[in-house]
């Protein structure tokens, strides 16, 4: 996927403490920038989590994650964390995520969520108005999958 | 203090994700350790948290914590957690927390914790069977600060 | 995949400082139980990470994680992480992973590591004594994919 | 002490990772939040950690810490790390850290960090020119302990 998908960007730096023995960042701390990049993006699009999104007793659960790690993020590096989403159904809906030091692609992956009632876990329809949010503020149309109206 | 005045041990493995690039546990996990060690404590001494403890809407929180770094913990070290109940007051308590690899004490410190309302945090009396559990348990008697009963 | 086609399985306890607001493990934490799955499965079968499997200036790296989210651990809950090698190559392999609390399924997923050169990065012939110990621990014959000896 | 005190400040979001099952930080992580802080005032003084400062075999280490919990962040937060130095010895010193929200104090306390050969660990001056990077960016004067020069 090209870097000029993705409208969003936030840039954060590597902390001491993610760091291992290697002298890369643990692989299970990308999926706390995946979170974060995920906050900052819901913020942008006017639609901050959980005021905004979470309602009606329902609320967002990862529902799949993958990572691909093609180069390690250091110590104090600079990084960008590009979101933008791709695919939304009628409860749940998939996020791109790209991780860039400089110009240079560290680590991609996706993150789906499903939209389930706190309680009883049963998936639950998309808000409309956080549906509306993605669409309008994606430059490159996600794909749509599912009956989502 | 000698570690013979600790009647509770709880043993545990540093994780390959709790080591930094010098090799040795990032100064904040220790306070994870801790943690670990007070959730034990409490299952022995037969309160566990936070089901047998918080109650009438009040709740413990961390008041104050002290750290003394000795020697380092490295990855994959086993390592004793030594939790004992040094001070009861009406409203807070001090826990003297030692962490040994083997017979090397590595890291000493305490953990004062305040009963509260969860609402407005004003200060709250201990749970009486709370009290009662510490003083069942240790050996060495804890201090007692102010009226608790 | 059935559960009895693991052989290898670590119990740990869930942490305080792992759940989040939604009183639920933070989704990243899980790769953290992964690690220290695979960690004492390197033991368990007498590779102990990184002494026996690091060497000639190669180690090994993170390639790509997979998880999937069928249900939520919580606090002080008890988690079986259950690991085996399902695919051996040239200098990658694959972890299958699946945490149980009690028979209920919460989390699976994969994680490919492979064997690479510390400074270049270049991947290597995955050791010879690590592969072997893969063959004799697994009951189910790992997938082999490409020429490995 | 005074806010006014600080000439050194880093803002930085509270991240849902770092929110417990209390909707609070867990009281482990201000330890991050101090060691941010610290990264952040070495590099604002002109003396960012590890290249400027570890040398001669020689690094940092933290020898003790305390923290003073006096109100809860919160998810999403956004908090002032205010950092200085209090004290400088011959080996060691000490920073003073208080954390705002707005002007809410939520935590305080200190770090103190040693100068120790990586290998024997037995305490060494501290580097000439990080004192002096101390001495040039405070306002207020930090106490001097021992023999510095």
């Amino acid at each position: 996927m090209a870097r000029d998908e993705f409208r969003f960007r936030h840039t954060l730096r590597v902390r001491w403490s993610e760091v291992d023995k290697q002298g890369i960042v643990f692989n299970g701390h990308y999926l706390t920038y995946f979170d974060v990049g995920v906050t900052e993006y819901y913020r942008t699009i006017g639609m901050p989590y959980p005021n905004a999104i979470a309602s009606d007793g329902a609320d967002l659960y990862a529902k799949k994650a993958e990572i691909e790690y093609h180069a390690s993020a250091a110590y104090d590096d600079l990084i960008d964390v590009c979101v933008r989403v791709v695919r939304i159904g009628r409860s749940s809906f998939e996020f791109r995520i790209e991780l860039y030091r400089g110009d240079e692609l560290l680590v991609s992956g996706s993150l789906i969520y499903v939209n389930a009632n706190s309680e009883t876990r049963k998936s639950a329809q998309l808000p409309a108005p956080l549906v509306d949010a993605f669409r309008r503020f994606e430059s490159v149309a996600p794909e749509e999958s599912g009956a989502t109206r």
